[in-house]
């Protein structure tokens, strides 16, 4: 029996963990691979690390836990597989299960190469916006080479200032990396008006702005850049309002999926641009399958069709398409779409769909905010997060989790991940286990308390108000300790008046009568208890601040309005 | 209509919040918490941080978040709970429904308190196990007055040398505490095979051992004690094989759940000797709920009764009892019971069940470990961290995680015990989205890579042996690289061949045909992938150090074996 022949386009991390799964089920299967660059199985997501110089070398970002570097000869050597590089892909004849290669160099060498499946991996270029061009000055953020060239610089002090554009992950990353060693000037851009628009919504996404800003960093959203050239060996980025100069200037714009091959083939393309497959990931020609970052993908939460350039999706694809080479029914699932980025000294994760996107979707959401410890209050390692939940207004159903802060942060959004998979709602997380000791968690992990709040909060009929909204003539009652009042940090709302909880019992009726008030404290608890009170004393006009001082003082805008 | 009355037995943790939580839900009801203590709501799970020196002050450990004391003054001003201290309860007369108390210190003012409903919320004391007296050199290591005094002698050097008897968490966190900043010479003794036997199997529970031994602490299992007693101002622990003495002992001995008052009420108590509770938490008298460490939970993944003394479960049963005061039908559900402990620079976790608690149960469990980074390989934060998976051998459901390491263990045990709770199995482990970035995480999360190397290395009939298992005269074929095998760091096995992964297709004629081989590398994946290429080549007495020679050597006593 003739053993199958499969050709995987693109050595990138899925397309060689599809050949290494089928070579482990299939051992005499032939399998090439092929991949126009030199540098393969390359972790650009290290790039960032790289350039910030808690990674020493460039190469480490493509080496084993053992230090073998995979290169094309690590994969044949130890996989058995064909890995070619250096190949340019010039076309896809499906009716002749045939695949048009050149030599990338010089077009040389023409040849095609029979499959019996293939598996179409190409990823994603970075995308380069109208106006902008390459250059000297001009680079892209997720450019191994260019990153290294900048690299050098900073470390010789050729370059003190930076200007990125775009800001998804990779633009933060990448500003948080010229940041924090370097010191280098850096002012971000965003077309949007937030950054990591994709997973934050406005409210949250200004905390992780007030972050960079706390750092130094200029940050300018609701700017899209209409050119950015090198002038007098100057980067140059224009926008319809601003123009900005600084040494260099990194674009960080996004992502170009590599379907124009799929396209040229006939495969269906779908209304995101991203490749069609099905659950086993096999395109519109069951004989071609795809993975990584050009395919769409389903969204478990709201059902409908999205992409995700995920490395986490990316490895898990990889080995359902191996499977698939291999006869087997595997299926990909549907995604939630976790994302973690360490910005500074804040982490920031997210999962499900942000309020914004769950509207987005025909949704009904509801949301609520919290400023929580990470662990006991005693502990001395104990640090703030900042969460907000969403969740549908008629089911309790959880739709997703926004959480920011120097504490711990992506262990309850992987948590809650696995929560959303199992259309978990409200009282489901009430009843979900966590460990505790001190160095951990609070016996009630923060996602708990938080969903306790909302839960209590319906019962009572009282109203949180976010913590970053307007102030809207209400009084304002800060119900913290006399010290911590003064002290003001975090400083109250303007206009507020101290009455400290403990006090409120005895002293009510100094308060206004009929006046709607707005309590407030430091975290939240305190407040709504004292809402609680004051609704039990015949007092109706009543809201708390959610998160507290400390979460609206997140927000370095909110202090001054 | 007149208001319910209820009153609450201990204002622990759980007894709290119940109270507070009936309170929210009714405003008006005439809620009594009564505790013989003064010292109520003591986050005694802080004691530890106490005496290691993290925490500075006692008093730190019932303050809230904001600094106020959780007094009995601070339940009455703030929750509207009338919270009496000082007072034993002599009886509960379930006919009458009232509660008989007196004053603690003289047995005076006998009273009765009508009740309509009932919360026993009495918890568990300290074991103290016979033969054993506390006295001026004898401790219990949970007694907050007795950590006081030791932590004042600690920094006075009045103490150099203390026996922890109990390899429990409590015994663990003390003997951590002791060792950590003070440098007190420590002897753990323990009267089980091992270290956390509730909770670990004697294979992972060496790893914690190796952790304490690593830092000077004397290790003894198998060592039930005798007698504990103060002798010219020295502690001396006899155990039938063997005596020990220093300046102190404490006894971290288990506890004795709190039930006799509920027993001599007629109330139901299981075959653990807690009291027996229905899913709203009701005991066998509807008036009466139960909450906190003197109830059986019902464990998830077997079916089977248990008791878990955890604050994380205490917490949740005291807002499910305040739902049922007020009428609610909420449930308290079947646990899961993870569990975390740090351990100087280890941490511990675990959720589910261990091998041995699945065999107990009649279940039929298969194993497979594994040693892992705790994120991308280039990351210079990057930890190794040990893994234990236990599943179901029929159907691959997950039945527990074991999980020890200077890296990141408690969200990987976080994320599984809420799979747990789903009755997911391997291929779903597969499927679980984990956020990923280089600070977090690897493109595939090691709970992920465990998994699938459980699949191939089934697919391929090849078989994994422990980490720290006997070798059985196979010739151990080590395949990590020439400087890896040399540096000995770790060391191999003892009478290995090194004959390197990518030199193993050339030179697999150098071993000797029909000889049963054990291929080791540094963690498991190179050696597995060794094993497929000689069986691919009719070599077929072939199996893998799961683990490698990393996971074996953390546990020092298999380095000399």
């Amino acid at each position: 029996m003739s053993q199958p022949r499969f050709v995987v386009l693109g050595a990138s991390g899925a397309g060689l963990k599809a050949a290494a799964r089928a070579r482990r089920l299939l051992p005499a299967a032939d399998i090439t691979v092929i991949d126009e660059r030199e540098l393969i199985s390359f972790g650009s997501c290290g790039l960032p690390y790289y350039l910030s110089g808690e990674v020493q070398r460039l190469d480490a970002l493509r080496e084993t836990g053992w230090g073998a570097v995979r290169d094309a000869d690590f994969f044949r050597t130890l996989q058995g597989l064909n890995v070619l590089t250096g190949l340019r892909i010039v076309a896809i004849d499906r009716d002749a299960k045939a695949v048009t290669v050149e030599h990338a160099s010089d077009g040389s060498e023409r040849t095609m190469l029979m499959y019996d499946k293939l598996v179409y991996a190409l990823g994603a270029a970075p995308r380069v916006p109208a106006g902008c061009e390459l250059g000297p000055c001009i680079m892209a953020a997720t450019s191994p080479e260019a990153v290294r060239d900048l690299r050098y610089d900073l470390e010789r002090r050729a370059v003190s200032s930076c200007i990125v554009v775009g800001g998804g992950i990779a633009g933060l990353e990448f500003t948080a990396a010229l940041t924090d060693l370097w010191g280098c000037e850096a002012t971000l851009v965003e077309a949007t008006d937030r950054l990591l628009p994709a997973y934050l919504d406005p409210d949250m996404s200004r905390l992780v702005e007030s972050a960079l800003e706390r750092r130094g960093v200029r940050v300018r959203t609701r700017l899209a850049v209409t050119a950015a050239e090198t002038a007098n060996g100057l980067a140059v980025v224009s926008t319809r309002g601003e123009q900005f100069v600084a040494d260099r200037a990194a674009l960080a714009t996004g992502i170009r999926r590599r379907t124009r091959l799929a396209q040229a083939a006939g495969l269906a393309v779908g209304e995101l641009g991203g490749l069609i497959v099905d659950a086993n990931l096999r395109t519109s020609d069951p004989d071609i399958l795809a993975v990584g970052d050009c395919i769409e993908l389903v969204d478990h939460t709201s059902g409908e069709i999205c992409c995700l350039a995920l490395g986490s999706l990316s490895a898990r694809q990889g080995r359902v398409a191996g499977d698939v080479l291999a006869g087997r029914d595997t299926t990909f699932p549907a995604v939630v779409g976790s994302v973690a980025v360490r910005i500074l000294d804040q982490d920031v994760a997210a999962t499900g769909l942000s309020e914004t996107a769950a509207l987005a979707a025909g949704l009904d959401p509801l949301v609520a905010w919290g400023c929580f410890g990470d662990r006991t209050q005693f502990h001395p390692e104990r640090r703030l997060i900042y969460l907000k939940l969403v969740y549908e207004a008629e089911t309790d159903r959880l739709l997703g989790l926004q959480a920011i802060g120097p504490g711990e942060v992506v262990k309850r959004v992987d948590v809650f991940a696995a929560l959303l998979r199992q259309d978990a709602d409200l009282a489901d997380l009430l009843d979900t286990e966590f460990c505790y000791s001190p160095p951990f968690n609070a016996p009630s992990d923060p996602l708990q308390d938080l969903a306790a709040a909302v839960l209590n909060a319906r019962e009572t009929g009282l109203r949180q108000v976010s913590p970053f909204g307007q102030l809207d003539g209400r009084l304002v009652v800060d119900v913290r300790g006399r010290a911590e009042f003064a002290a003001g940090a975090p400083p109250s709302l303007p206009g507020a008046v101290n009455l400290p909880l403990e006090e409120l019992r005895g002293r009510m009726g100094e308060l206004p009568a009929g006046r709607p008030l707005l309590l407030v404290c430091a975290k939240g608890p305190r407040s709504f208890e004292a809402a609680r009170i004051l609704q039990h004393h015949g007092f109706h006009d009543l809201v708390y601040l959610a998160g507290g001082v400390e979460m609206r003082a997140g927000d370095r805008r909110s202090l001054t309005n």
